[in-house]
């Protein structure tokens, strides 16, 4: 493909996905294929021969579109946001066009100089202090492998430079709830911890938040039985209920100890692009890593996932790899993000942020944000008016988790009830939602805030919630 | 930005990225930018108001372009190619516009399915046979990390459900040459087998390959003194000099101690793709895990690294986690990706492949490679026919590995004429050339591989190199 043949395919992908994206609201919400359905439509064999950009678009239709769940659909209400803004989408194509490869700064210097600017601009509109310095990793999961591969340095004074984890005398403990992203856990377990050296702390029964003196007290007991308290994972908005755990109370807890705080706030970090919210993670800035991802609410395209540190000389210790091929003249006046994580190569990934904070603007991505908060709690004040209705959890953000209990149904034959209700609904298409475990039991979460859904998708939700359980019910009693 | 803006601003950008792409071989190769200079000319502070799609490609005219080293170009030599194909840049865009969230198969099949179908593709392109599983990771350092990671736990008895490696008798010890790649070193110590765990193999002076009797030798040791050989990486076209690792013998040696072989053929895979060269890698179909990076020579943009495993069911014991809102009706009836890596949402990278396949076509990127390993050849025959040069070590693929050293130029002198003149030769912008270390001295590697580079280019280096390096050598003895 030359530059001219790429500049007419373009041109016709280029429509193709407006037009894609202008009809995501007549489309079904869920993809609606059978396992394998997807793959028995692709040959089995290597394609032979050229194809044109119309065969191409037209798998796209024929195989591609029928098996995406649409995630930017406005009745999505699933997992959590994961807006691709068209702005971002814009600095995203930027990137590829550009074609750079970030393996050093030498290798493509705006490459790292423009995601140093950006990462700082984020941090600034965050209301994080100078003393972070942030790069982008591709999601939250990594983010937090790459802290707990910071703690267990710290905790361990760097036995990776000698015998490694089996050298240690007093292993090191990672501490969270049970409300902590799963990849929490395989972070630590992949980090070589152990199932055995991880502690699940006693959350508040109301709130779901880490108990700081439950924290206290498990450190105290693995410091007094040989071990190492290594690493605290605190959540700022945990997946299942958007629970806030105490960052200052925690922070206070782990300083005693020395412990690494690691505050995953993938999800409620958009929030704080609002002043008004940046008390959900206040102790913040006594933290040893933060991270957050643009690629959810706040809608830059994935992936996207910021990650800031206090103590830069201490990551790029424990992450860092200097071969002759990569040195440069420049070396020791620039940043290399190569030893901030765990890839060589990295995309230009700043683009995406940089066309999104512009095209869209700050304020205009403040003020949806602030919509989807409204609408959160529209709903939330349906559910608790409701007799037949109960919210499971606070709604701090715009998750509002929810089950259909009317009166006299409970055990087996609510859970039951739960998941059938929920399963016709994504099966209808007409909209989407997530079902969760949350103290034994399921319960649905509605996670409000795709860029295209206003009040009256989120009333429609409500009343086609409604009806299908209603329905749900009156068929398991037929 | 609405889908009506997006088309408008895509058609702009889509002309910007053509015409730049147009434009590579009139530009200096080397970004001219001193360090901070991009940063710089970018605004401190977040910006405000809202920006139009002119404003952000003057600005990447303005900022970002002189801060790009073009690795498309066709005098760029440096590094290993990092071809970006428009053809599977517009996969990228494709993907980009789509906006998949891959979390699990149910969050969008298609992304699960098409990376199978296209992994399965280039499965039989390079010759593995069906014994073999494949999925994308970023790149090849990640794939190297998960590889080890598997290794770890097969040599420990999975230990991460239980105490991790603090709690292991006998240490796991990973085993490479001093040619592998620094993310070799650096997956191990993230891995926490620790530096005294880490073996550097013997390799053979002249072809710096892997000596399997060296091997063997050293397992036997660590397995006498209470370790346990853990993992072996066999490189297939090292960084440095592109030597290939006898995968066939390392093999049998590693079977007799249930080591894993993980192949790095980061950037020989790509040559796997010719029949005729495929016994570089003979005996891959007793190794454990290959990877190899599409994104290099073969041309699929950045980041596309295939990763191929043998035991999907060890390797995702290893790596799963199952939250219950991730859980729905296909479980055990489908891939879940987030379950052979680290990050739990992926892109819809697989796109990139499909594109590329389709629209450049399979006969002619073999072609393509064809004709670079020709033009190595070529360069290789100059040097070794040219009294002042030297050929410092085979040319199995395409990178030539050189010096220039005139009769009575040894020790201090050399070492200082070789950064001299590479580094006068790169400050020129007319070509790009990676000087590295070998046994000690610098030497300059010329690989071979963009997309644009015809017979010509070489040709016109040659004449560059043999120029710059007698300027160099006359002006520092004036």
């Amino acid at each position: 493909v030359s530059p001219e043949e790429f500049r007419q395919a373009g041109h016709q992908l280029i429509d193709w996905i407006a037009e894609y994206r202008s009809s995501l609201e007549s489309r079904p919400v869920r993809a609606d294929v059978a396992p394998g359905q997807v793959a028995a439509a692709l040959p089995a064999e290597p394609p032979t021969g050229l194809h044109t950009m119309d065969e191409l678009l037209a798998d796209l239709d024929r195989v591609v579109v029928p098996g995406m769940t649409l995630v930017q659909h406005p009745m999505h209400y699933g997992w959590f946001p994961s807006n691709a803004s068209l702005a971002s989408v814009l600095g995203d194509i930027a990137s590829s066009g550009l074609g750079g490869l970030g393996i050093s700064w030498e290798s493509c210097p705006a490459l790292t100089e423009v995601e140093e600017v950006v990462c700082d601009w984020l941090r600034q509109l965050t209301g994080l202090t100078e003393q972070w310095s942030g790069t982008i990793h591709d999601t939250a999961s990594t983010a937090c492998l790459v802290a707990l591969l910071a703690a267990r340095e710290r905790a361990t004074d760097h036995s990776q430079v000698r015998g490694g984890l089996a050298g240690v005398a007093r292993p090191p403990v990672v501490y969270s709830t049970a409300q902590a992203h799963s990849s929490v856990r395989k972070a630590a377990l992949l980090a070589g911890f152990g199932q055995d050296n991880l502690r699940i702390v006693a959350e508040d029964p109301a709130t779901h938040a880490m108990e700081p003196a439950a924290l206290a007290r498990s450190m105290a007991d693995d410091a007094a039985a040989g071990r190492t308290p290594g690493a605290v994972v605190a959540t700022v908005g945990t997946t299942g209920t958007t629970a806030m755990d105490p960052v200052a109370e925690i922070v206070e807890v782990a300083a005693a100890q020395r412990a690494w705080v690691h505050v995953d706030a993938a999800m409620a970090g958009s929030a704080m692009l609002l002043p008004e919210h940046r008390h959900l993670w206040h102790g913040v800035e006594g933290a040893d890593s933060v991270s957050w991802n643009p690629h959810k609410w706040m809608g830059t395209i994935l992936d996207t996932s910021l990650f800031y540190v206090r103590d830069v000389e201490h990551l790029v210790r424990v992450m860092s790899t200097n071969p002759s091929y990569l040195q440069s003249n420049a070396d020791g006046e620039v940043v290399q993000y190569r030893d901030w994580g765990v890839p060589l190569g990295r995309r230009f990934r700043a683009l995406k942020l940089w066309f999104h904070l512009r095209l869209d603007g700050v304020d205009a991505i403040r003020d949806r944000i602030r919509r989807d908060l409204a609408n959160a709690r529209w709903l939330a004040e349906q559910v608790e008016a409701h007799p037949d209705w109960e919210l499971v959890a606070p709604v701090p953000l715009q998750t509002v988790c929810v089950r259909h209990r009317p009166a006299g149904l409970d055990g087996e034959a609510l859970e039951a009830h739960t998941m059938g209700w929920v399963d016709a609904l994504n099966r209808s298409g007409r909209a989407y939602l997530t079902r969760s475990m949350l103290d034994g039991s399921w319960m649905v979460r509605v996670s409000i805030g795709v860029e295209s859904t206003e009040r009256h998708h989120v009333e429609a939700l409500w009343a086609l919630m409604t009806r299908v359980a209603a329905e749900q019910l009156a068929g398991a009693r037929s």
